[in-house]
């Protein structure tokens, strides 16, 4: 992965990384596989159960733990590969926590943990390190990784661009009379075929299955009259696309959608083109947040918008910030974020709109251009 | 997911959950998304940054800790749908951790987290329960995981199937010219062609590539006259696939295999063989790797098997039981796990040959049936 980041973006990361420790009054930094170890040095590692290891203290060389049947595979990293990093490995029967223990300069102070760290091996790191005090890597490595290179930038375009594609493809195809879950496989083979690398996730909620807003696609039919929330995303060059928009299936006015539907429609796609349009520098994600919630609460459905209006996006389908209610976080240019409010009926039928945004010096650039009005297809 | 293992199954195993930790000595099980929540209620969660998590107490009633937004899939699970189980959920602006904690009979006492639960959740859990203790969930759930019910090998020996059919399919395509990635881009499909809900890995590593394990594929073009080693997966229904072959690229007998390619091959080959027929009840894991590692050692190759022969396989691609060196456990009908030597000539070439066993009353059923013979094709 990391194609299109030139090389020296590594270096630059890992110095600003290493930098940003030494100011927070932290030891150091010990990031497992995961998107922070992507970020800072290209290597999209198998992980696992295998403890792999950047140790980036704040003071002296960083180091990588490998086991050594990854060995080679993390010495061709593009952020690995020069002299910056020394590299350690432990064969399958070390003890892989006292190898890293061994490496860190100073037993106590304060260790910071990559948020995905597994816990086997946050265990594993206290037992070893029974003086050291703990917290997360993205106290000073999110306030780096939010705010986005060109690059970065660049490829969440493209993937977003391909989901769109994606989209376009499923709403134009057969849909009546299909399970959910046959449609999430011809979500995942489209996400694929328009340029993703891999189909990350498919929502496919038909009728009152969209009012569940994380909902498993089942075994149910797709029918005429109904709505059809659809939730796709996949990571190409590891960045990743996430959109969704919700049809409704009908072909006569008969089957068309009903009065309360319209309703919900369109406060989710005014609370959403509010949100979109509040974006630019400077101002609060909560802020985000309400410019959508006092829309769709406006037109009564306030207790309805059950989740937050969105999540950073890049390297993490879902990252820091969050536009939550309450964040008093500013946007800057760089930060690329979901805008996806929803209404959920339960028992009935729920909507969400959601694209990605970046924030630039200029305002909000929204990435995905799927149409946003509500379509009525006969699915067929 | 979840399909084939019924709804009974999950009271079950929720029970012996129960049971076991109570044995333990521990206060209770934490456990977030991940293979062991799969396990114990069928619920595929989709995690991410939001806490999930099932708290198993040691007495009393368990409870579900879900975000509101996806309260509705959770409860549609299969073994959390039915009064078994309290649901307690959380907002978006709600503080997790502390609910968490309330829901915990006593304060103190030993604490078991799954084992791939993230750092920030160990952290944030740690933070609201600072008397208690922690441990892992594997010292209790993995003794009743790694014993597959029969619903679980059949899923197993399904998976294994559509991997072969995968498999053959690729190195009886195109191959010569194209590059890895694109080559893997194929295996990905044909793994979902073949009947995976989803492609999980697709190693491709082409002449000296195929000497690291776990290679990432790369834009080298795949030539004449050098191996292939191909270690591809899926998920199916929860259960994973997972089956390696090395193929040797030629059409004339001057860019045929060398003999020292032809002499690993047989070794790994030969180590493979001796490993799955030392399979049957009450033989040691250790005893397993040391099985084909006698016959590469002997061959004089013994430092280039540079990891363990295996490991476990079910709702994780690697689990409980590992065959690795040293590991006195010893097998019992239901395990199922990977039989995986390789050999390894860093800059030259590697060979790696692998299929999932299961042990049974009788010896090791071997789930893969692709011809496991040098086999040496044009790639055209």
């Amino acid at each position: 992965m990391g194609a299109g980041i030139s090389p020296e973006r590594y270096v630059q990361r890992l110095d600003r990384a290493r930098a940003a420790v030494a100011a927070s009054g932290a030891a150091g930094l010990l990031i497992g596989v995961g998107p922070e170890l992507e970020w800072l040095t290209g290597y999209d590692a198998v992980g696992a159960e295998r403890l792999n290891l950047l140790l980036i203290p704040a003071a002296g060389q960083p180091c990588y733990v490998s086991p050594r049947l990854e060995a080679s595979a993390a010495s061709a990293a593009p952020g690995l590969r020069g002299p910056g990093v020394a590299m350690a490995t432990w064969e399958e029967t070390d003890d892989p926590y006292r190898l890293a223990a061994s490496l860190l300069p100073a037993v106590g102070g304060r260790l910071l943990l990559s948020d995905g760290l597994r816990a086997a091996f946050v265990l594993g790191l206290q037992e070893v390190l029974p003086a050291a005090e703990w917290g997360l890597a993205s106290a000073v490595l999110a306030p780096l990784r939010r705010v986005k290179d060109p690059e970065e930038i660049a490829l969440l375009r493209a993937a977003a661009e391909a989901a769109d594609r994606a989209m376009e493809r499923i709403i134009s195809g057969p849909l009546v009379g299909r399970t959910e879950a046959a449609v999430a496989r011809d979500v995942r083979e489209a996400l694929v075929d328009e340029g993703h690398d891999t189909a990350e996730f498919a929502i496919v909620a038909a009728g009152p299955n969209s009012a569940s807003p994380h909902h498993e696609p089942s075994d149910r039919l797709i029918g005429v009259g109904e709505p059809l929330l659809l939730d796709i995303g996949g990571r190409r060059a590891g960045y990743h696309s996430d959109t969704t928009r919700t049809i409704w299936i009908g072909d006569t006015a008969r089957n068309g959608p009903d009065a309360e539907f319209e309703t919900i429609y369109r406060l989710t796609a005014e609370g959403q083109a509010a949100a979109r349009a509040a974006v630019r520098p400077g101002v609060s994600f909560g802020s985000l947040d309400a410019a959508a919630r006092d829309v769709i609460r406006a037109g009564g459905y306030g207790d309805a918008f059950i989740h937050r209006l969105g999540h950073g996006i890049g390297l993490e389908v879902h990252e820091e910030p969050y536009a939550v209610s309450g964040n008093a976080e500013l946007t800057v240019p760089g930060n690329t974020f979901s805008c996806e409010p929803g209404i959920y009926l339960e028992g009935r039928y729920g909507v969400r709109i959601e694209d990605v945004v970046c924030c630039t010096s200029s305002g909000g650039e929204t990435l995905n251009r799927s149409p946003r009005q509500l379509r009525v297809v006969a699915g067929r």
